[in-house]
């Protein structure tokens, strides 16, 4: 295949989502560094955080002591951090014509503290909407691979999300394909699975259909 | 006037809101120790904080250096603190029968971020309902004062939000003044600049004519 979709990446906002140990961010470094050696300028980020405030957010969620937060609470962090990024560097970016990339976004709110944590989509969303205000993602790349095989890729010192039990991560899964079920236009599933190289070809093949 | 319509507080959540300045933490003190002398177990907070997840992101919100904060990330973590205090204390509370007092709620959410920083009420509103559950206040109490009042009242030490000009404090008090227009039922407006004593016993009377 040719290289001749790539520069249909400027201007998109794309989200690389899916459970802990689903290799997303080694993707996620490889799409990068192939929009770069096609000139395009990337705007790279990743949640929670990339903010100096959303940092400061990032703290707060990922405290182990912090085992007693309502999940309300942990959605609502996470929405305000998402708030600033996009405040300060997506919503820019996007009109400036760069490729956005961000490693997790509403898609991982919807994952875990919704289909896994019990609250509703509907609820997510219609905060996620205020949250984010114009700036909705041009595509929700979702990186799919069973618990046992993420499982093996985690590192053992675990934070406060990972070190929930398997039950909680089958859950996150299959938020993860219910959103994309629901929404077959704005997503992408990845059999995550396979080597790194396999599961970029596949990517790129996958975008290459999709991106125009 | 006698004090038989105070018994009737046991079991209510009610929200004392105004202006900085406004006095109002004064007469929420008054009203807890009336309260007590009648047996009433009061739960009391304040926002942002309460719990100790929404110490922290109460000094996230406070921080002078945060000045470039959007002000969707504002009302979001606002809204974080809250959904903790109310998942931790304020329901737990209500179901015990106790006097729920809040120093600030949703109310000063409207007043701050939306009327004075140009967020949609609806906006707003959406989220806190979100935030809330189902503990919306039985009763706001806003305590009006002109911005002249306000301002000798005030700390001359001030933090991040107070030092914001007269404009947007007007801004803040007409915020207030419209939520109780807009739903007179659910708000007790109550005129903050006589002296403390004769805004007590107004508050008194008011509220013995509402709560039954």
């Amino acid at each position: 295949m040719t290289d001749t979709w790539v520069k249909h990446l400027a201007g998109k906002f794309i989200v690389f989502d899916g459970p802990d140990g689903s290799g997303k961010t080694t993707q996620f470094r490889r799409l990068i560094e192939l929009a770069q050696t096609h000139d395009i300028t990337v705007c790279e980020v990743r949640e929670p955080g990339g903010t100096e405030i959303g940092e400061r957010v990032r703290e707060i969620l990922l405290d182990p002591e912090h085992d007693n937060m309502h999940v309300r609470c942990e959605m609502l962090l996470y929405m305000a951090s998402r708030a600033q990024l996009v405040a300060d560097r997506i919503g820019p970016a996007v009109e400036r014509g760069e490729l956005v990339l961000a490693d997790r976004f509403i898609s991982s709110t919807l994952a875990y503290q919704g289909t896994a944590g019990g609250m509703p989509q509907s609820e997510i969303l219609s905060v996620g909407r205020v949250a984010v205000d114009r700036y909705w993602p041009n595509l929700v790349v979702v990186f799919d691979v069973d618990e046992a095989s993420a499982a093996s890729r985690l590192n053992p010192l675990l934070d406060r999300i990972e070190a929930k039990g398997a039950a909680y991560h089958r859950r996150v899964r299959q938020g993860y394909l219910d959103q994309a079920a629901a929404d077959p236009e704005g997503h992408l599933v990845i059999d995550a699975r396979p080597d790194a190289d396999t599961v970029f070809t596949d990517l790129c093949i996958q975008l290459a259909n999709r991106i125009t």
